[in-house]
């Protein structure tokens, strides 16, 4: 509930329009929808013309399909990720529209949003990056986003990455997603003068352990500015990546 | 070396104006001053109007002074970190002009930057957040970058907080500090669209473990988008803003 | 073996009520039975008017069984928690009236409880944490305790958690159960003057590492004098809900 | 800002009592003091009837004194916990009646507090828990609690603690504190009914890891409903169980 | 290869019993069997009247038959642990007189043991902690130890403990076994003077970590003088027992 | 309270020779007086013919004087450990007879103790671990033990290792103490029959991590049945080789 | 790009023989081919003598037939590692000439290498490291290399590992992999003067954490100049010692 | 003791040169010189031509100085680590010749040495990890080995890097030292075909735990048969250096 909506609110129990109880209650539940297993919140996609994203795990395939049966009716762009197979095939045959993308682990419906005509660069440092990759890009897109891909530019074959270099320069924001030592975000830090949202992947064994070489890497990165994002949390990188285009706008 | 450079570079060689060994040479050796103990990166500074950063532990005084030189003599900036009384003193001494912050653990020596005129929100969870809050203030001045200041807006007591929020809602960035569990992150991550950039801070003892338990508590914060840099990295945080801001200049 | 007991005991003695062998024996053998895989405690029950609980992994169906129906005969309520199926499907299979509750993973067999009327509040971040509610749930329903649910008013939608604040400060004590950042529990913590429990929850990947940082979270919250079980721990959270509602009856 | 208040300020809005700036403006500054480098909340003392704590590490003493002068203005007690030396000399200077406590390292400015009748036990391992138990004992008798203490009966000699069954069995809320293994606190929560709140401290060396072995030993203690707070947090503790009193008065 | 033996290789030679090629060739292959993939040891059992163990994760079938065999010729009881159901079929196919135990994960094949006849009291806090006891049983077994067992006397309900007082007196050796936070160990350490070796199992979740948190307790036990095993490592448990009951010997 | 006193106590009841409330008194209280700060035990040094150990970090030095004198009265040996100087010189001013040493931080006021025969052998995988192996050292002396010392035997030198071997196979026990990768307790496990108790030191930096390579290294020893006590616990490991040298008296 | 290309390219500029636009896109993107989810490299094998290996987890068969095709193409050997079987078995029906090894869980396919004529010990500590010393092997045949194999040396019985000290020494590489504590990799360290390559390997349970407790025990090694690659690393480790050899050439 | 010092030992036994007394002793005690607190090792000296170092921590001026003057009796180059002012003075005072360096903490007495031909390069990413290289620095000095450095060439800047390159190639081993994500160790190991030993320091702060974050990174390079060492062991690395400049020659 922002200071504008606050202030129509108290205008209108001023002016008589609401009596105390309807104004109780609109300050109290709006704008959400209770389903009983989940408060569904209309805000985001209000705010920020993004879709009220549903984390799958630990739901039911049911409670996916009712979450987003309520954001559906307010027009809103559905997005459900870490999905499995079996809640996937569910929600699908149950909702007309949507579509399952079994790398990025994700359901959408898409909905109207707003165009964007910055671009975002995604870039992996090895093939095995692309699964989170992929939640970036499935979640850039629906909102609107141009994405340009650079894949398996890991910084053992430092060629690969300078031959990028100038679509590098070009994007407005850049996504790097690298596991094991998560060098590239580094490199990639020193390189350009955008912003650089660095995910740390699950890839790599031993010494990775699953993940956390490659954030601690990152989030100590001698590149000034880089900021940092949960493991594998492709979606939250595209998020990040949204909220600096918009900011731009 | 970008495209460009690159390009003008071997444009030159094409027509003769620059033989092979200037040609190598050039390519090899700049943009940066080699002083033995430290190789002075002037590229940050033609790139993004950002001042090249000394971080001054396990640097002597006279190494400090030393790197400062030479960035000034480019008409630099000059912003040294994390730096000790001791070392401020003789580094003060030692150049006119530089400007000691006890707090902030930093010394400017402030030279041209662009004029930013976009705003960055500084909000910190307590008044113990406030040395970190410090560092981030002074690198973006430094950078011609307005501020904002919202201090001890803690969770705890959310009206703090929710008293703030139009001075928060014009920012065009923001940057949190808060260290015990981080919490401030994620409700603020709710409350605006904008860039969310998180510093876990040092404060708290016992299960905080000098600033891993707000860390973590940034990285799988609840609210999408939000991104992290490392504990106690107010510099870190600031540059990324700016990165953020010019990207949408 | 109390004070009283004690007392009691040795009057006997001394009363001639009692031999010396008689005494030591029951001093050394009671209240529990030996099953030889397990001393199936009497005491809680007798004490507390709690359950005496089965914590089902690593032990057979048929030790399960047994165990169940040595607090059976005495007419002590069974509650085992963490049951999986196979397991489940064999206490049901022997012992009339076990119901089985797949979400919360427990079979209760409802024995003599006394009546508690006061009220506790099960408070979740998130859909996802359902399973460890349920398990608080049903641990306080199967003591006679009035349970009030409040599913999904995670953080980063505040005006969710804030419509709910009516029904909230009624409750006499607040379990709050919280993955990721965990950070409800600081904000609900801030906002009733009753007992919180919080609990983290295994919700989240990556940097959550399954439950650790809602653990430390919620162990450095903000709040003063919010309290913390172990990760997943529905069942003793509710267990502390009991001792407060007792020491307060 | 809770349900009556809102409700109040809802009333003399549509009464014409406030217009609508002046409701605004009540919404969103009442009831904290704006120090510039501080917020001071007294929200708990209002509706708990207990301290706003000022956690002293990394703040000035100015500060310190500031925050003190205004919460002591509205006649609350003042509590500054982990105050250091230096920090408490110059307070103590500064604010007639303040009173410093070296082993709890605590400064305390009485205020008025409500009269709380019933007990709270606080048991510690060994002599060298002491001065977290202090920080609890002077955080609840500021309150105005009364405190039975029992010394120094870790469980390597169970015939101490058994000796001192009759006083813990008739506290209503017991504060067990112990560092190494912590077992103190599995021991008492099986031998009392009264809600336990384990304080993890961090006595001990090596693989006692600064109290974490404590910590993990008390969360995942075989004694069900047993709940935990941070590491040496004796402070916590204290409130933890005021907000257990409060409850069942 | 000790002095004793080395003392009579040099007699030989010097006595030209021996010359030096075959003086060298048993320095070198003395007393092990070269499989290839595995060297089998024949000194533990010459030395101590143990068996030479087979750690059988990682190990084929194929390999373990082939270790056993070469054991067995020498008439060498032998014992595999951490054996699973596949392996254990098809090495007791090909063994005759090999015995599977599949609580305790073992393979034996009883062979000449000294008769020892100091006892080993093997005590557990919960039926959970079974298999793990079992193990260390097996191996005390067939080395000819006797074993007294004492099952699910965990702290949470000290009168069970206190009831076994007199058998773990007896005992020369007491081997504990706890999950969760361990504080068994602690307590049985107070209570008895003999020898306790403390085997962290790792029964529990979430902050159990798997058997650390016991682990971690038992090695800051308050007791004096308590030793920790490996979790879950019955089998070196019972083989410390047997070092110190034959040192006593 | 063992079997035996608990026999004895309830004769005297049954006989009269004691009523009920002076039965009851002596059940809580005996054996161990109360200091306020401290319950000092003398049960220990009643059971096993050691001294109760005085843990001086957290006490102040007047508190470890009562506890002393305490101890003293009952004519038992005093041993206090990880003293401080400052702690010890007033000690020793206090108590006539007490013994500083500076390399073991320990100070001793030798009483009574049974003289027992047997040796232990305190070996050191390097000359920084002394101040440790001196604790060890103390500890058994103060209890009547032999102690033969092998020092500097580390494993990346075998043959000074496989030159003390004679003196090593001739101890009851043996007790290895060595920091970095603590490889030195499976060499010797492997050469020795006889009872191993490994001590991790704190020895060596980076990934040493204050003596957890060790003790890990030393928990997972491929050597059977070597046990293990706490970082830097030189006394614990000579109070379990007493443990172990009694059991076989 | 190393200077000599650099070099020959600029001349080429220079000459005329290139233009300005060839000389950019040379510059760029050789010697490496985009498939669009991988850039193959082609820098190792020329430049080392060593295949471009393909890490296949997280890659579909279908794009490691993809790279390997383009790998063969150029006539290097292509080595996939920790490929599982059902990846192999596409990957080995689409590439006549590639064998899979399911211990390694490797597949090459052999191209044309240096023949090396240096040897490289590869030392196990047990049985059980026998998969990770498989792949290291694998790796050292397809680059020409030849392999010493010493199997089954685990410190606890030291005859065997001096009994293989001739073999040993004749290395001009070893490779010590091991798994538990890891102590084989400093016993070997101190034995031999030749460049030693730990590999800890995730052989254990419990406090072993997959390998850690090897990892910090070799990393914390006595013996100087021992150098680690990560856990489970077999590739590494060779790959490492064809640097040494190739550095010897 | 190898192979041909065996062989030739027990031809003298065989031929009548030795007696058995003096075999045995020859074989226990030799070459080591035992000063009750240190066995000082002449083996590394005469087997590598490298100085047996001394690891000052822990251990008394005075105990240095003595194993200091065994190893100078014997011609050897004497290198003392991590040594502190204090000790420093002590032992420079004590021995003639020696020279201390306060920056790489180390005091050498120069002996003979065999002079090595071959260049090591040591490669720093930042001004402040100058210590640590300069320990390695001193170590390959005194053992004869030609150095070059390279400093300041951290990833953030990568044309500071690549102009190095032609002294890198030239290089028969790498060292790399880099703190924070040491992501220097990869680059450098994709550019070159030489030997590559990683050294993480632990400048950096919060995240980088000390040299952690290095650590885990360099553990987990892209870039293949990169060797690791431990945090800040400048010493390890140069004897790793010197066993492949060994093997090489």
């Amino acid at each position: 509930m922002n200071e504008s909506a606050l202030r129509r609110l108290l205008s209108r129990v001023a002016g008589g329009e609401l009596d105390l109880e309807q104004a109780l209650s609109e300050l109290r539940t709006s704008p959400f929808t209770d389903l009983g297993y989940a408060r569904v919140d209309h805000h985001p996609a209000l705010r920020q013309g993004v879709p009220e994203v549903i984390f799958a795990p630990g739901k039911t395939a049911e409670q996916i399909v009712g979450i987003a049966e309520s954001l559906q009716e307010k027009g809103h762009t559905v997005l459900a990720t870490r999905i499995d197979e079996a809640q996937a095939s569910i929600v699908c045959d149950a909702l007309p529209g949507a579509l399952y993308n079994s790398v990025a682990r994700t359901v959408v419906i898409q909905g109207r949003v707003p165009t964007r005509d910055r671009q975002v660069a995604v870039v992996t440092a090895g093939t095995s990056d692309l699964a989170v990759a992929e939640e970036a890009v499935i979640t850039l897109k629906c909102c609107g986003v141009g994405v340009v891909r650079i894949n398996d530019v890991g910084v053992a074959g430092l060629h690969r990455l300078l031959a990028a270099l100038p679509v590098l320069n070009e994007a407005h924001v850049v996504i790097v997603l690298a596991g094991m030592e998560g060098a590239l975000a580094s490199v990639v830090g020193g390189l350009v003068a955008s912003p650089v949202i660095a995910v740390p992947t699950s890839v790599g064994y031993g010494a990775a352990f699953g993940g956390v070489a490659a954030l601690l890497g990152m989030l100590t990165s001698c590149a000034s500015g880089v900021t940092v994002v949960n493991i594998d949390n492709g979606f939250g990188a595209a998020m990040a990546a949204i909220r600096m285009l918009d900011a731009s706008a």
